[in-house]
């Protein structure tokens, strides 16, 4: 399929049908799409948790506004932020950086040194926040390679964070969730798959700005 | 390419061949994509401006730390935020899913009418939080069908939005900037083209939760 046939394809999947699965080939594509979503300064404060638990599935489902995607899909993925974004974090990025493009320190240190300052002025909320907009950066990017795969999804906001992050145990984790992407394949009888998709028309969403 | 292959082949192109243009065709795709990104209740409360105009690109360079991806660029995109998000807005909406779906009236107004209430309630701060976080979302959707065309692009937050609105006469037209993304393709001596990816390795940014 064309980029756009993909994205016209797909559509917020309201029920799912739970007999097919996910394959393991298709969910690593998930993962290391995941992993490879551009993030600000390059520091991934992001974390993808995959369920794939029918019993916790079922007990989340009451802290998801009853949305039956949660349980019926075959996987479901949870975008999580790190919530412990110090300086020990960005010490280990930089290190990392150096590991791997074996860049010297007097190359790195004016950076990182940026970086270091410039967390610690931030509040922690506004740690949060930036942390959180790469959280829809990486499900922007999640939607569109699910499209690509022929994987269908629903992206969620609606839920309770803190539920959630107290059945998978995401405090311990120095994590905190904050977007749900249900995946699997849309059921036959889902009433959402056939509707029209709704689009602004481009003339309204675009602006060309053009001297050619 | 493969998925993966584009992800990895992609990076956040500092210098463009400012010989070479994107093409009709591709900046039509990439429009298209834009609008098919999926956002928050189906509201799309966001714009994208698609410049290309040196002169415009120089004047901006300025306002962007002065980094010459803006003026090297076939095209600079600017992502927007609609800045008034009021109960038009939300009507609009709802006008073009009745349009489009023929859906009837007493299907549509409970939740229209709680989207009516939900956003009265609503600080402007928040809504325009609430919408900045769909333009990230809409970052990520383009930055993957970048890469899937061979389009390269480099995302970027740091610039400044008031002299970008007041130069791209955005606040007239009740947008405010909040993301860039020059586009076009790498020039041959970009330091940064081959560079290694850095990234988290997958033990440290993915948690599985199965019982499988």
């Amino acid at each position: 399929m064309s980029a756009i046939k993909s994205l016209q394809w797909r559509y917020a999947t309201k029920k799912f049908d739970n007999s097919k699965i996910v394959s393991k080939e298709k969910i690593d594509i998930l993962k290391q799409s995941f992993n490879l979503t551009p993030t600000s300064y390059g520091l991934q404060p992001l974390k993808l948790v995959v369920v794939q638990n029918q019993e916790l599935q079922d007990k989340l489902l009451e802290h998801s506004f009853q949305q039956k995607q949660v349980v019926t899909a075959s996987h479901l993925l949870v975008i999580c932020i790190e919530t412990e974004i110090d300086s020990d974090f960005i010490n280990h990025h930089f290190n990392l950086v150096k590991q791997i493009r074996n860049t010297p320190d007097e190359i790195l240190n004016p950076f990182k040194n940026f970086l270091l300052k410039d967390f610690e002025n931030k509040s922690s909320l506004e740690i949060e926040q930036w942390a959180t907009k790469q959280a829809y950066l990486a499900l922007g990017n999640l939607l569109t390679i699910c499209a690509n795969e022929e994987i269908d999804a629903c992206p969620m906001e609606g839920f309770n964070p803190e539920k959630y992050d107290e059945i998978l145990e995401l405090k311990e984790k120095k994590l905190k969730s904050v977007l749900l992407l249900p995946i699997g394949y849309r059921a036959k009888d889902d009433f959402f798959a056939d509707l029209e998709k709704v689009r602004r028309p481009l003339k309204e969403t675009i602006i060309d700005i053009t001297n050619l």
